[in-house]
């Protein structure tokens, strides 16, 4: 027997809520950010169901996992290394199993153990489809990173792997492969996983933080490649006005990802990987891919109206039907 | 004609979004916050369609104040007096005229202007149903108020009328009305406007703090009757676990309000009218009743278990089905 939240009523609902939030949010619908004194950067999301995620391929702790974790990949590729809190505003039917709410929370908090940060308040409403709307709040650091501050010479450094998110997709929806090529266990087990339970590159900041060179200043372009790789680059391109030329023999795939060139779109548009996507003085690009394994120069910046380009001077079209578009 | 989103597709839609937004939020997802050196207050409010907001008795405009007046409402009943800022995620099904996403994002604005603070960012995604989430964050203050700092030997003060916020959406929806009793022209134009351009107790609270007695502690108990006059109670009581006593005599209604007691349960349970109910040390509700016009001295706490009572000892039944039950 299942209770649905309709059975244990808007007042029980809430205060089981209030069981996930950090101790004093008890009273109240407002909560405190203690600021310490430091500026803040703040980041809201929305998930819906059937859009972002769907309860076939994902239990609600997956769910509650990846809502935390892309909000703070946001903050991430902000420059954020300090989490502080989440607001969590939540439709759901009145059918909902109550198992469920508790289930995406208990996601929530294993996410939150790992990246930092508490659920500070929120908001709970009936509607007829599931919505998570999550609001995260990070401290402002001295790396900065916005996507308009690549400048013409930089490097373009990659965190980690791109496409494993989409082959997860594909691979819990029985969707057709680019090829009929067989794929390792290793492989289908880290393409599950980066669908299922995406991990934001807050190790990979911290070794960009640590490993600036003195002399060299704090100015680095960054985002996530939650859109995918070239639209992330895209991105900085648009922003900061200038070209990236792309080198095609570096970019960053699993060691078990099949050599068929029909998988290449999926490392180039596939998104949802959250690595950080940067473009960096040389010298600190050097020395971040010399240190965090991970990392690899995939291409460099230049002068020029926004366009990305191969190494071979062949342009890469941004072709919006591999974008992510909700409407 | 009308344009849709889906016409405009979502990098237009966004791009015209952020046209609403402070200067600088033009290329990154995540928006910054100067604190000043001051801690803040975080609130997050859901406004979905059909059960926050109808489309047949609210325009966009009057939507668009509304959703920044409620969360604003949160704010000033926790004691901020200064609003920093709003994230606005929308959920919007691809057929929605850009015109209504205009006019929702321009009722915004006026609503800004009036209180404070500015969008600085967001997120907007499609879905089968329309959906606001507003995350607003305000400076704490000296005044902070909690649901939970009452003390038995308060005064319970509020700072205006009740009821006619539930009688202008009455007679939007053409409802039967509590009796035939007639209703004057002036109270059915203070009705709707009640409704639909709801104005939270900004200047209210700011004579509270300005009327704070010298040797008087800055403790005070305080809500929004955002959800009726009686649930805002109950919530003092209950958080602070004491009792109320009201007096029926001293009720704030306006002038023009029915005489016939069937009216009476709006005044009570109605909600969405946005004044303060506040249990405060005696000397500071004196003087707040005495200068500030409109706020009134209603009743008072005592120790004993979370009750209501009118002053004739009569318990006031905490009817749950008079209450905002959305689920």
């Amino acid at each position: 027997m299942t209770t649905t939240i309709k059975d244990i009523g808007e007042i029980e609902l809430l205060n089981r809520i209030k069981k996930f939030m950090r101790d004093k949010q008890i009273d109240d619908d407002v909560a405190e950010i203690k600021t310490r004194k430091k500026n803040l950067l703040i980041n809201t999301d929305l998930l819906v169901e059937k859009i972002h995620f769907c309860e076939s391929i994902s239990d609600a702790k997956d769910i509650g996992w990846k809502c935390i974790a892309t909000n703070v990949s946001d903050l991430i590729c902000s420059g954020s290394v300090k989490i502080i809190s989440f607001s969590v505003g939540l439709v759901l039917p009145p059918s909902t199993d109550w198992k469920w709410v508790e289930e995406l929370y208990e996601g929530m908090l294993v996410a939150i153990q790992e990246f930092g940060g508490e659920i500070i308040g929120g908001d709970c409403t009936s509607g007829e489809t599931k919505m998570i709307s999550i609001t995260a709040v990070g401290e402002m650091n001295k790396a900065r990173l916005h996507r308009g501050n690549a400048l013409p010479g930089d490097y373009i450094v990659s965190t980690g792997y791109h496409g494993l998110s989409r082959l997860g997709l594909a691979l819990l929806r029985s969707e057709e492969l680019p090829s009929t090529d067989k794929i390792s266990p290793e492989l289908i087990n880290r393409a599950i996983q980066a669908h299922k339970r995406p991990y934001p590159a807050l190790k990979e900041l911290k070794a960009l933080i640590s490993c600036k060179p003195i002399l060299t200043s704090w100015r680095a372009a960054g985002t996530d490649s939650s859109d995918g790789l070239i639209e992330s680059i895209r991105g900085i391109c648009q922003s900061s006005n200038c070209q990236a030329v792309l080198s095609k023999s570096s970019l960053l795939k699993d060691p078990h990802w099949p050599k068929n060139p029909n998988w290449n779109d999926w490392v180039l548009y596939g998104g949802e990987d959250y690595e950080l996507i940067l473009s960096l003085p040389k010298k600190w690009a050097e020395k971040l891919s010399k240190q965090l394994k991970s990392a690899r120069i995939i291409g460099f910046t230049r002068k020029g109206k926004p366009k990305i380009f191969w190494d071979n001077l062949e342009e890469i079209n941004i072709d919006q039907a591999s974008l992510f578009q909700h409407f």
